[in-house]
C-alpha cells in the first residue's frame, strides 16, 4: 500500500484541546471495569460541560495492565461529522497509537474498550472491525432513547450474543446510573439530539 | 459549540491524491442510478489498481441534479483505520463540503449515496445518521463474503425497511455483476482481507 505522498486535504478527526491535555504526555492506568467507566463518565460530563461534544465517551484500555490506550469523546456538532461518535474517535486515536487498524493484532495484549453509553449500530459495527475483544459499556440504548430521544438504530436482537461470538465479550450496565446522570445533565442544558433521518 | 482552538493532533481521513485530482476543481453531474454507479465502481477498480486501499468506493450525489458532492474509497489499509470504509470517507468528504452533519438539512436538496457493495453493519449505521435519503448498492453482501471473506457483521434481516421507514429509499443489485468485478480483482491481487475480530 503507498502510505507516502498519497494524501489530500482531508478530514481531521480531533479530540478536544482538554481532552488532549488531560491523557497526553503520562500514562494513565487503571485497573477493574468499574474505576475504567468511572474515567470514561467522567470525560463525558467534561464533554457536556466544556460544549465540546454530546455526552458520550470511550476509553481503549489495554484489558490486562489497564494502561489506557486513547480515550475519545462525540464530536458530531463541533467537527460537523456525524460518524464522529465516541467509539469512532476512541478507535482511531488508539489505531493510530498502535500504528494498526487492528487493535488485535497481538494476541498477548488484548484490548477493551469501555463506552459510557450502549453502542449504536454503527459504533456496534465498528466495535466489530476494530480488533479490541471486549466491550464494557454504561448506560442502556434504552436510557439513551428514553432520556435523549435519539434513535440508536435497528440492532440485532441478539447482538451481545454476536459479538461474542466472534470473540468480543460483552459487560453492559456498569455504573449505569452515574451514566445516565450525564445524559439527564446534557437534556437540561437542552444540547443539540442530532437525528438526521427525522429532521427533515 | 467551540468550534476554534479545540483542536489537537488528530487523525486525519484523507483521500489518495489520485481520487482528489480527478474530482477537485470542477463540477461532476451525473444523472441516473446506473451512470452513477459506474463511476462510483471506476473509482472502486482504481482504487485495487493503484493500491490506494480495498476495492469499495461511494458517492454523494445530489438526488435530483446529480451534482457529485464527494466520493470516497476505502483507506483501511492504507491509513491504519478499521472505520475508514468507502461510505465513511465519501460522508464524512460531504459532510465538510456541506459544512454540516446532516446530509438532509437541505430538503430541496436530497442526498443520494451510491456504493459499489451493500454496507455493512458499520456503514449501515453510518447511513443512518448521515441524513441521506437514498441508498444505491452495487454487489450484494453475498457477493462481499463469498467472493472475499469479509464478515459484514450480523445485520438485521429486514434492513431495507428499517432504514425506509428512516425516510432512506433503497436500491440494491445495480450493475452488480461489474461491482462484484472488482471484487474479483482485488481477490487475484491477493489484496488484505482484513477482518480483525477473526485475526487472532
Amino acid at each position: 500500500m503507498n502510505k507516502k505522498n498519497d494524501s489530500a486535504p482531508g478530514v481531521l478527526l480531533t479530540a478536544p484541546a482538554w481532552l488532549e491535555k488531560l491523557t497526553s504526555g503520562r500514562a494513565i492506568v487503571i485497573r477493574g471495569a468499574e474505576a475504567r467507566m468511572r474515567f470514561v463518565i467522567d470525560l463525558s460530563r467534561r464533554n457536556v460541560e466544556r460544549r465540546s461534544g454530546g455526552p458520550f465517551a470511550a476509553g481503549v484500555f489495554e484489558a490486562k495492565s489497564g494502561r489506557l490506550l486513547a480515550a475519545g469523546v462525540n464530536r458530531v456538532e463541533p467537527m460537523e461529522l456525524s460518524s464522529a461518535h465516541a467509539e469512532v474517535m476512541a478507535i482511531a486515536f488508539a489505531q493510530k497509537r498502535a500504528r494498526s487498524w487492528d487493535l488485535g493484532r497481538d494476541a498477548a495484549r488484548p484490548m477493551e474498550l469501555v463506552v459510557s453509553s450502549q453502542p449504536c449500530l454503527m459504533c456496534l459495527g465498528a466495535v466489530l472491525w476494530s480488533g479490541v475483544t471486549s466491550l464494557v459499556y454504561g448506560a442502556s440504548a434504552e436510557d439513551v432513547t428514553s432520556i435523549l430521544g435519539f434513535d440508536e438504530g435497528p440492532l440485532p436482537a441478539a447482538w451481545p450474543r454476536e459479538l461474542r461470538r466472534r470473540g468480543i465479550s460483552v459487560r453492559g450496565g456498569v455504573l449505569r446510573d452515574e451514566a445516565a446522570a450525564v445524559l439527564e445533565l446534557y437534556k437540561k442544558k437542552k444540547g443539540t439530539i442530532y437525528n438526521s433521518r427525522k429532521g427533515k
